[in-house]
């Protein structure tokens, strides 16, 4: 095979986003929609996919590559864990192809660090990473991908050595919205990096993580003793969530190693404010590119598709 | 006023707790209900502690100290607080008493510390340190108050130096029911101090706090990987909330302070596996225990009442 395009679809819990790249990498066409795999179970996978890929008039002969939830047990097919440590090219290697289908559709696994005392998994950042490699030259790198459970990945020489993940957005999130600190954020404005509250609480978390909880119910006292406004209410603990989570990633490697970090939007604001406040030495990626570079790279992969092609 | 009994009230959010207690500290009659706060504010506080005054007979001169969320400023009446650093008897010294009242009726002041820095208040728990003032002797020592809000007191030669809560309780019960965890911990039977779960999870967190939030997840991923049991799951959460708050907690005093437990039922057991697994130099009080101590405490200071008195 040696197609003229290739489809790259990143098929979350409750995203779709699906791209028609040329070999070169030119994106010819872009299709979204909210139909994640919790929607695609209902209405059918094949389904799904079939209108987006109409929608971007994809040739017949267009493989699609993917990757994110769609993979998952409960998804259209399990396309499992590659164990760590693995070579980043291990995650093209281990592909899995959706059976029954005219087209070629092939779905990218996951990766799985199975220590007992270290258990963790992901499933669609090992694209991003995938996309950033790049960018890694051949030295040690943290790649961080921040998130609802941020990823924080140890790469020496384009293999990955280990991951953690910390639940600093899900934290942020239920804390927020169904503790007692509720009433304390209510009516908080989005935070941003450039927060003074938010910069104060995430350097003092991250020199005492052991006072992440005491630090928590202090914005409640603060409410009542002085006022609190709920803005800054939301910045200290949204810089507490992610001070607690740069304590501990940041001892996975020697202090001065290379930051790639991988987000976009609002969150990639905050963690570049972070990373500057602690003197990092970072560069920053966006989340999206990042994404859509890793499926093309498992596309070059898969189906030996060279960049110089052309149509 | 030189009354033979007095009457002893516990009124927090979601409960009531009255005891006829005689001048040399003889429980006369007791009576309890989930007329809490939130009830009482719609059915008339003076109508909910009338009915329970008539359930055990009390005399018509026999005075009523109170407290808990009765005296917050959603309460009956507010009773304010005491900044610290402030001495035992200062709290039974800025007790409020309840206006239009036929009766004695006196509600207690919680615990402020205005420090922007580490800002905390208690109410309620301030009355159970009251009742453990025989325990201190004239030395220093912590007393510890586990629960939802868990609190941490630095007593010296019965002074409050200063005190310090955790969000213990809360952050198991929005984590275990909201968060994604919710999965991993479903069906799991109440835990105990002897789960090794939960003392292998408490002293890893003790250990590394900074490593809280991606323990977190793996619980999750140890779900996946490896079909951890629910009971394993809500041990290991269990033991990271507690190592986490021991961590911080510890910090307050000497390592070889002598730490007051103040708790009941499974919290105790949980706390006291804790404390022996770290090897602290502690005694235990039970928390019902302390509240009526410190309630009595109280009405002996107020209404100079001789506990040698008999009716």
């Amino acid at each position: 095979m040696n197609p003229a395009c290739f489809v790259a679809v990143d098929w979350g819990t409750s995203s779709f986003r699906l791209w028609l790249v040329r070999a070169d990498g030119a994106v010819l066409g872009e299709s979204r929609s909210s139909e994640g795999m919790t929607t695609a179970r209902e209405s059918g996978f094949a389904d799904v996919l079939g209108r987006h890929l109409a929608q971007v008039s994809a040739p017949g002969d267009a493989p699609v590559v993917m990757c994110g939830m769609v993979g998952a047990r409960q998804g259209w097919v399990e396309a499992g864990y590659v164990d760590v440590p693995a070579r980043l090219a291990d995650i093209s290697g281990q592909a899995v192809r959706v059976p029954d289908q005219a087209r070629d559709i092939r779905i990218l696994p996951g990766l799985a660090q199975r220590d007992v005392h270290a258990a963790d998994v992901m499933r669609g950042e090992e694209t991003q990473l995938l996309g950033c490699a790049e960018r890694m030259k051949n030295s040690d790198c943290l790649v961080a991908m921040p998130g609802t459970h941020s990823k924080w990945v140890r790469v020496v020489r384009r293999e990955v050595l280990g991951f953690s993940t910390f639940m600093t957005g899900e934290l942020f999130d239920v804390i927020g919205r169904q503790s007692i600190l509720r009433h304390a954020l209510e009516g908080a404005a989005g935070v941003d990096g450039a927060h003074p509250a938010f910069l104060e609480s995430l350097h003092a978390t991250f020199r005492e993580p052991e006072l992440a909880t005491n630090r928590l119910f202090s914005i409640r006292a603060r409410g009542l003793l002085f006022s609190l406004p709920p803005t800054d209410a939301a910045a200290t603990l949204s810089g507490m969530t992610i001070g607690l989570e740069l304590a501990g990633a940041l001892r996975q490697a020697p202090r001065d190693t290379p930051v790639i970090l991988v987000a976009s939007g609002r969150l990639r604001g905050l963690y570049e404010a972070a990373f500057h406040r602690l003197g990092l030495n970072f560069t920053a990626l966006d989340a999206d590119d990042a994404v859509r570079r890793g499926l093309s790279q498992a596309a070059r992969d898969i189906w030996h598709i060279e960049e110089g092609q052309k149509p």
